[in-house]
């Protein structure tokens, strides 16, 4: 018995030949569920359908795209127990507080704040012009496409994550592709929404859902003439791949790809508290097996008196903390062939290393170092990110060192600079942070990396290839909105027929807009 | 002697071997002086010079980025003799009231709104999460190419247009490539713009300027890893061969490329005012030979009592109006070529079709039609753009037949539709306008397209293929700066390390910045 898929409001069978079941990382078994890989047949139905309920959505008030998001929140809350099993046995992630605290939290929170931005309407950025009576606002650009990747089987979900919120609350409907290793959780969720579309009165095919699909057809989803745009969070080499073809049918595509999140600890503060920094560290870098999109990959120091015993607090650190399952096989897998390339690169191994033997799948807490000249004589293959519980430890001559490695530094989600209280490390702060902040898309001050708060200010993008463009977040509502929709102007057009938030009325007393240069929840005052 | 090009502040030879001339398009005679074509160690010098220049222009206050565009601005003024003769000889567009009153007014006032947006701060978008101390804006992201086009010498110029002026306000150096059709316009201008670089004490190679250069280095350039973003305006050929060179090295480009920009005439509007509309229609449609990029290219009707008069209105008028020279004997080819396109697509000529004999290349005022079921039977030859003074007016059988036209459109900069006051049109609009919106950047009532207006709530963009992606303007401050940013955020960074928009104090009174959701010229209020 092959899983249904849901496909306008309907949960049916794929026009599939292939399925596939997920494994239990913590046991190494498939689970009993099978799962279809979908045809193109699947897809276009699903397009079709998308298209429909895009027309409908889009007119429809704030309100009730609120009412949908925030009766999903409930009813993800009210399903929690099941939810959080299935997730865990997909994944292996603890139950506890990770998934039913930190990630269901997370989760239901994005949706009731992109409900909060749907009814209140200000993400739009209303623009008006009352001189020329031209007026503009963003507004939706019809059906999303959303990919959701292995670590976050719930807030990053495709059909309950932050682009599934962020596409959704802007008035798009979304085709979700369920990440193949939670398929189940997936499931359960869209199960849930499919229901809360159902009480709020949205077209039924505002949420749909396909397991899986081959590489092909996801490239020719992408390009698809009835698509709005993409989100897409994974791995690079397939995030450029749907980038390219997405590109090529100017269709807007949204990555989250990859990134090393580099750390650089200066003296003054290794001298000022380095066993707290060691903790943060290491607290930072083994979270989760090391699978976070923003796990401190990169740690970057400069040679001194307190650099190498630094390095044994946080060597030890490795070694004593417990090591958790990676998400899967693949990841495995992965991980084993990027600590390869890194040390054919030249990096030495310092604390692990090596899978563990046993029924999950679990590497030893790795630690790699190389020196500066190391890094910089090849910085391509020493940027292999290894994602998991590994980290590489650079280990510069100088200062000079230090600002070239960060100089051959691709784009990153992060960066972060940890200094001293006492002003020691200000002059180098100031010569690194301008070189480091145009490589990435938060900069952070004694601050680790990891716990990408859901924050009007957030900035979870970056400079290519960590995204593919550096102007949007793909965390913070309303900035992560702003990807799903299109500039829409109205030149003169009558008072009647411009939509609510662009008339001279302001349509709830809480949309905020722009009138004549001057941001204001009023009316637009009447002429002289 | 091969004029010489603007490098890193100095006016010195290109690395060259060819050069070419520009024509005077009334006279069809080359002008006396050449320029060169620059090889691949020009852009290098260009590119490295930019980078510096950019590291230093980012960190500079807007106060002086203000100074050098309201300088530029008031340089340009001054030596308007000069600038709209050269502009006149080589694109024979009218000295008065176009060059020297529109489009030079145009271009300055372009200028100090950039100004004025750079003083202020406010297009940055400071968005302040004082609970969770983190902070983000919109900055610089490096150096800027652009490639205007040739219908604009002066407002739409690399050197000195609305990509220019949106580049550097944003804090970007400039890398400019004159449109081959009017060199020596680019030269005055950029002469100019760099002795107000030097007045404002700005890097020298804020500005530079490259005259041409081959197709192969165009591509390489803007995937340059130096390159922060491009602005290109022109041709969907030339554009859509640069956005496939950047998008595949991960450099955002912003290409604003084609358009028909629809006029529909619905029978009520017709009935109401047939003559005033055909005069709105045959001045949009004429002006400046059909040279614009909002020209009106095609005019949808629905058969009917007022439609053949209607159509006669329009053909009178095309018939009675003087032609302008088109600007280069390449703007002729490509024109012929598209009638020819359409003509074989099924497109009847009603008036013109042909090149009028003489020293300019100018070509009749051209009206072809076609019915709605020849439409539908190939839209997309019956696309093609016929840039400059021809038009093709489609006549549908009725409104289904219409709304069908409507729905195959590609995307536009521009729709408009024309109702009567009296209400007999309105449902017809009810039912075309949605279709419309989608397909449009800019949707317009009772108005022709053409006269873009630099306002803050202007969308001088549109889905693809009219420009790369559907959530960008190229005219209208701030929204253009946006383009050539990208956002930075900063996650507890310590106060006296914050850019000074991302203080608690507002740096000028006037930077407007959403506090913790609200949009407010205050200073952050004190922690309880």
């Amino acid at each position: 018995m092959v899983s249904p898929i849901l496909i306008a409001g309907k949960w049916r069978p794929a026009q599939s030949t292939e399925s596939f079941h997920a494994q239990n990382p913590a046991t190494g078994e498939s689970l009993p569920n099978a799962y279809p890989i979908s045809r193109w047949p699947d897809c276009d139905e699903a397009l079709s359908a998308a298209a429909d309920a895009a027309a409908v959505l889009r007119e429809l008030p704030g309100e009730q795209l609120a009412r949908f998001l925030n009766g999903y929140a409930a009813r993800v809350e009210a399903r929690l127990v099941e939810i959080v099993d299935m997730a865990h046995q997909e994944t292996a992630l603890p139950k506890s507080p990770r998934l039913a605290t930190v990630e269901l939290g997370r989760t239901t929170n994005q949706l009731r704040q992109a409900a909060a931005a749907a009814m209140d309407g200000s993400w739009s950025l209303p623009t008006i012009d009352t001189k020329l009576n031209i007026r503009s606002r963003h507004a939706a650009l019809g059906p999303v496409f959303v990919l959701g990747p292995n670590n976050f089987p719930l807030a990053f979900n495709g059909v309950s994550g932050g682009d599934f919120a962020a596409a959704i609350a802007a008035g798009n409907p979304v085709i979700a592709k369920a990440h193949p290793s939670h398929p189940g959780t997936t499931r359960l969720l869209a199960e849930e929404a499919l229901a809360a579309v159902s009480e709020s009165e949205l077209p039924a095919a505002t949420v749909q859902l396909i397991y899986h699909l081959s590489r092909e057809d996801g490239l020719r989803l992408v390009a698809d003439k009835r698509i709005g745009a993409t989100g897409f969070t994974g791995s690079r080499a397939a995030g450029l791949a749907l980038k390219q073809a997405a590109d090529r049918a100017g269709k807007p595509i949204y990555l989250e790809m990859s990134s090393l999140n580099p750390v650089v600890v200066l003296p003054g503060a290794l001298r000022e508290r380095a066993d707290k920094i060691a903790d943060e560290f290491a607290d930072s870098a083994l979270a989760a097996g090391g699978q976070f999109c923003t796990k401190p990959g990169l740690l970057l120091l400069v040679a001194g008196d307190e650099t190498e015993g630094f390095l044994a607090k946080v060597r030890q650190r490795f070694v004593d903390r417990p090591t958790a399952p990676l998400l899967s096989a693949d990841v495995g897998r992965s991980l084993s062939a990027s600590l390869k390339n890194l040390i054919t690169a030249g990096a030495r191994v310092v604390a692990g290393g090596d899978v563990i033997q046993g029924a999950a799948c679990k590497y030893a807490n790795t630690l790699l170092r190389v020196d500066g000249a190391g890094f910089l004589a090849d910085p391509q293959a020493l940027q292999t990110e290894a994602f998991g519980n590994a980290t590489l430890a650079v280990i510069c001559r100088d200062l000079d060192e230090a600002r070239k490695v960060i100089e051959n530094l691709d784009g990153q989600l992060t960066g972060c600079i940890y200094s001293d209280t006492q002003g020691s490390d200000d002059q180098t702060y100031s010569i690194l942070a301008p070189i480091l902040r145009l490589r990435v898309g938060r900069l952070l001050n004694d601050k680790m990396p990891t716990g990408v708060a859901v924050s009007p200010a957030m900035n979870h993008g970056g400079p290519y290839p960590a995204t593919g463009h550096p102007g949007f977040t793909a965390v913070g509502i309303p900035a992560s909105m702003w990807r799903f929709s299109q500039l829409e102007c109205y030149d003169n057009v009558r008072p009647d027929r411009l939509p609510a938030a662009l008339g001279d009325r302001n349509p709830n007393g809480a949309v905020w807009r722009n009138i004549d240069g001057r941001w204001s929840q009023a009316d637009v005052p009447p002429r002289a």
